[in-house]
């Protein structure tokens, strides 16, 4: 029987965040020159303390199945690049149009709609060259990366489930349809956070062991989702540090059009219990079962 | 001594262009279904006809060191993806906010800013699946062409070029400022498609045929930018397919502010020779001796 323990949830993904940003930092050091103002909102988002989940569901993954840190780590920082790019975009005029992430000003509200784009842009592209560069594995290994990221990111990943997200907006959404966005625009990067830990850990993306981990990251990312829109609810501005309620006032379709409170919540609690479950005989996966836990449980 | 062939150089492009074009349909097939603009938007400005001038170099110089094509394709299909995005964020009204491009309503005029954002940022990820996916060549190989592509594409090539166009349009370059731009911008991406090919048949990075290429390649890159420059004043908006004067109009730094018309030219034409003396001796070289002759001599 499993016994949440939020400290050791919490002491992962800041131990794991601190590796991240000390990778990251020297990936992208503080530079001067004519093009400097790139670097800067690049850094500006990237290092502006995310809880870095998917770094932390990959690097445990990569840890449970006996991989080495160093392996992993540059494809953790890769997810974490393509994650803040996603946001930068997102949050951009055309689309969400939010003025702040992370409890900060967004990046085009600091830096202008052009560099926003830009930096959002060399943030997707820097992260191949990390995984591709990952001095740590085979190049067979690497190329298998990029192959994970770039499918879990592009036109039928990430990007898909963003386009599923405007329609949305002019459009009520069945809630197949609802999943089939949420799969896509945070699902996928989840699922590819725990294939690359399995990778990193010289797991095929065929393997038994990296199915069932990617089984358990669907379910985990989608508890995710529907805890962001019980949060956007019920949560406040400085308690989220970013603007509440954006969903409700754009008549946007949340688990919330199909479920009370009460019962999107239930769900969420029944999914995480299915995944900790499916991790339930394997040696080492506290520290898994512990951030499905915390994603359950999180109030922000 | 070399004679040019303008037919010889328009069938290069026009072959190698029917076998990428070929290739991106089936990467990009129609689709229906609720994402279905995406893969329009995607579709529309990546067959919308371009001259496939990188594909052309990547495919020329892979079959000019004894490559097979079938290596060298997925690696020219990336690059046009790449190449399209940037033209697709280029156009947008945050950068160059132009309306017409290959004689055609830019893509953000078609489909709206949020879907033109997704569009390019889609190719742009996609790319990186095609090049780790080649199935004709190695994953070291396929690991390496990542890197060479995110490279030229990422923060410190073209991204970075794109920051300093910005940073001209309200500030005057130097010469050596805007020939850093160039390698950036537009550079990076050229030098790219020539390693990329090289890669194809076999030649690591370093190789001295691989920088004998990236050299020529590199000239070809600044010639291309120069005659840009130049038909941007000398041509037409029908002849061009784009807007011209419109380096004036927002008072950008070009070539044509530190030379006449016919100086640039000049120029243009002694780095032409200069990279076709590069190739002099080597077999099989008339393929990109004659792009070279082409780019030199472009009228749009």
């Amino acid at each position: 029987m499993f016994n949440y323990n939020e400290q050791l949830a919490l002491d992962i993904l800041r131990s794991n965040a601190e590796k991240v940003n000390a990778e990251l930092e020297k990936i992208y050091p503080e530079k001067n020159g004519i093009a400097s103002v790139l670097y800067e909102a690049e850094r500006y988002s990237l290092l502006a303390g995310g809880k870095r989940i998917r770094a932390a569901l990959l690097l445990e993954s990569c840890k449970m199945l006996g991989g080495q840190d160093c392996a992993a780590l540059p494809f953790a920082c890769a997810i974490e690049m393509v994650h803040t790019y996603s946001l930068i975009h997102d949050d951009l005029p055309c689309m969400d149009n939010d003025d702040l992430r992370r409890g900060k000003p967004t990046n085009h509200k600091v830096y202008g709609e052009a560099i926003a784009t830009l930096a959002g842009d060399g943030l997707l592209t820097d992260a191949f060259s990390v995984c591709a560069m990952n001095p740590h594995v085979t190049g067979d290994c690497a190329a298998a990366a990029v192959a994970i990221l770039s499918g879990a990111a592009g036109s039928y990943g990430m990007i898909k489930g963003q386009v599923i997200d405007l329609y949305g907006e002019t459009h009520d959404l069945s809630e197949a349809e609802l999943i089939e966005l949420h799969m896509g625009k945070t699902g996928a990067m989840i699922c590819a956070s725990a294939q690359l830990g399995c990778l990193a850990a010289g797991f095929a993306p065929n393997h038994e062991m990296t199915e069932k981990l990617t089984s358990f990251a669907q379910k985990i990312g989608l508890v995710f989702q529907i805890i962001d829109d019980i949060l956007d609810v019920t949560s406040t501005n400085e308690e989220l540090g970013k603007n509440i309620g954006s969903d409700s006032e754009s008549n946007k379709t949340t688990f919330l059009s199909f479920f009370t409170v009460e019962q999107a919540y239930e769900y969420a609690k029944r999914l995480t219990q299915d995944a900790i479950d499916s991790l339930d005989n394997i040696e080492g996966a506290e520290g898994l079962i512990n951030l499905a836990q915390f994603l359950c449980d999180r109030k922000k």
